[in-house]
């Protein structure tokens, strides 16, 4: 069936945004994401939130409907801006394959020095607050460290084609390895307000592959 | 000069100690450490601690000057107490150094289980939590880790003497390596309810060495 000129139109035009509101939901994420990268969500009141954004609550709720509903959002969006981060650097076809991790461990180290080793990964703090948070974050954090490793593991597999890695090398488990010492070694960077824990972790990492 | 019989008869003694008042300070840091090691500070509420322990908030501040001053006693008693579970492990002369080790991982996991993967450590949580507690946490909760990773070094040093690790190991290096990843992975077994994580990270590292 051939389609009307009008339905055409409107399909090719753009979807109609309102620029505000984007900017305001916007704001609220990234304000939340600074927070909750610092101190995460069970200790950050919504109080805070919209004052550090001077959002009004009533905003506030026409976006989100309860602070549970932020922090989800909040999630999904540093699971999507990171995994864009990890492609930039993994996916980089003028590095080998396991310098591009190398490349990907420099850069997370000056992010935290740059903000004095008080932000940390999102995914960790909330993951290490689940005690207090509700059961409906388990999935969503870890969906997000899957994805993560996931394209770690991508990147082993090339390592090995390259043959910088043994053939016999289990990239999985090697990669859900990684994952797991790298929580590690945020928390212990913030705690001693030094990139040196990653450097360690970084080094026994490598040269145990 | 010589001690009169009264002061001989007094340093003889035991000293005298008030039962019920060292009872009251220990099911409150027996308590919070339930607490903190599921749920972390920063989000528990004194009303709380003393609504489990059914102490008084008046006889509270009897022992402590403030929730902070509780959680720095908390941490004392948790360090000292993980220590002592460390040694027993680590000092077992009938098994081979390494195994020693992976007897202390299986106790651990057997923890895990016991508590429903809810309770973690008391140390990565407060950790993970430094950017909503005061600057005074950092200082015991790094020294710990530290107290922590000499055993672990001792341990692998030991290792080495048998033959069992490689003459050039870091034994420094990699016990610092191995309690970033044991957070690391203690984390992850929280967020996944299994211990899987926790196996995974000691095949990885025991395989690296």
């Amino acid at each position: 069936m051939e389609e009307s000129i009008a339905v055409k139109r409107k399909r090719g035009r753009p979807p109609k945004v309102d620029n505000s509101r984007i900017e305001t939901r916007e704001r609220l994420i990234r304000e939340g994401t600074a927070i909750l990268t610092t101190k995460g969500l069970a200790s950050t009141g919504l109080d805070e939130i919209l004052k550090k954004t001077e959002i009004p609550k009533g905003s506030f709720y026409h976006y989100f409907s309860s602070k549970d509903d932020f922090g989800l959002a909040v999630i999904e969006n540093y699971g999507r801006y990171f995994a864009k981060k990890l492609d930039h650097w993994l996916l980089n076809e003028n590095r080998a394959p396991l310098d591009r991790i190398r490349d990907f461990i420099e850069d997370a180290k000056s992010g935290m020095a740059r903000h004095q080793f008080k932000r940390g990964c999102l995914i960790g703090n909330l993951g290490q607050e689940l005690g207090s948070l509700d059961e409906k974050f388990r999935m969503p954090l870890e969906e997000t460290f899957l994805d993560w490793q996931n394209r770690i593991a991508q990147c082993l597999e090339d390592a090995k084609a390259t043959g910088d890695l043994k053939p016999d090398a289990d990239c999985k488990d090697i990669a859900a390895f990684f994952w797991i010492g790298w929580e590690g070694a945020i928390l212990r960077a913030k705690l001693v307000k030094s990139n040196q824990p990653i450097d360690l972790f970084s080094s026994v990492f490598f040269k145990g592959l």
